[in-house]
């Protein structure tokens, strides 16, 4: 089936970004990330980086009370749901709509899950060695209190525990998309060429 | 760095080996499969289809003291190791001297592992949905007793148990690989192409 939305799910620091973006110009589809971000934000009330901590991330506090928490029947704020489930609602929504659109890269966000029944998705994972993801996010990002091994280590911890509290999936496990590219081995550019290659050759045979 | 050694991790049922045979003749590499099979059982004494179980599965019964078990200290039968772990180490070495021989192609039995420190490798996973590889077996090797599903089931957890006992890691995590592939997807001659374009490549650098 032809390609018309690829989601890039991505290690922080691996440049899926980066690819998500080159691969939508060199397509000439739209590209969706912090865009996501700022119409939950008008959805919710909610200020945008308060949505992008947790539209992504389990909490870093009280992670067992937020893996086991659920929306049916826990004290909530929203409409019976936690301040999480809520921002997952209204998020997935937002993914849907944006979908609907028209052809588009879309990154981060579980967009591969919520947009599972729709059959025209190209799923990516793009991730990196810790050498190559440490090295680039004190490039792009700076020093910080914490090594860059242990803010790596925290962030996939994060994304790892929201995608299995959303979703029910493992992040990261190969069967859960369609092509996994290790980018410090393969090269970010090389990585979009793979991925940019085939939605291509798939539209010919279409 | 230049690739000399490419290892082929796969679900049962994902064409995976029909990757490494099409990769290995396009390069003109050697390919290994069930040549290392014989190898082991012509250094262990064991025929061959026993090695060919016990040399990718974990054992279907008494799974949790398999888990548990381990070469030092348990009772043994050679030279102080269980039989899983004999065999382990005699196709590691025998892998390791296929290595040494020139460029190849390695399927399964955790070559990726067994090479890890080599650097030249390139490590490349295939899977594919449940229903392409249901209908995959039932071509190649016919209905049994039980379902298609449940043989795909059964032999996943075997190869997932065997991977964690003997290299700790996680089989078909896309960290572990550098490079991925859902086969139902992309096709299984078209995943022979991306790899063999990026081995190709890669040569022209060095």
């Amino acid at each position: 089936m032809e390609t018309n939305i690829i989601t890039i799910s991505r290690e922080f620091g691996s440049g899926g970004r980066t690819v998500g973006k080159d691969l939508a110009e060199r397509l000439g589809w739209a590209y969706y990330d912090k865009e996501i971000i700022k119409q939950v934000a008008v959805e919710t009330g909610f200020n945008e980086e308060f949505v992008a901590e947790n539209g992504e991330y389990a909490p870093t506090k009280n992670l067992l009370s937020y893996i086991l928490s659920s929306g049916n029947g826990t004290p909530g704020i929203m409409n019976g749901l936690s301040v999480g489930d809520f921002i997952w609602a209204v998020q997935s929504k937002v993914i849907t709509n944006i979908a609907e659109k028209g052809s588009c890269v879309i990154v981060g966000r579980c967009a591969d899950y919520v947009l599972r029944n729709r059959g025209d998705c190209l799923n990516i994972f793009i991730h990196a060695d810790m050498g190559a993801r440490a090295e680039r996010i004190v490039r792009l990002y700076g020093e910080s209190e914490k090594s860059p091994e242990k803010r790596l280590e925290d962030k996939d911890k994060a994304r790892r525990v929201y995608c299995k509290r959303h979703t029910g999936l493992d992040w990261g496990m190969s069967q859960n998309y369609n092509l996994s590219l290790d980018s410090s081995k393969i090269g970010i550019e090389k990585c979009a060429d793979i991925v940019y290659t085939l939605v291509k050759e798939t539209e010919q045979n279409f």
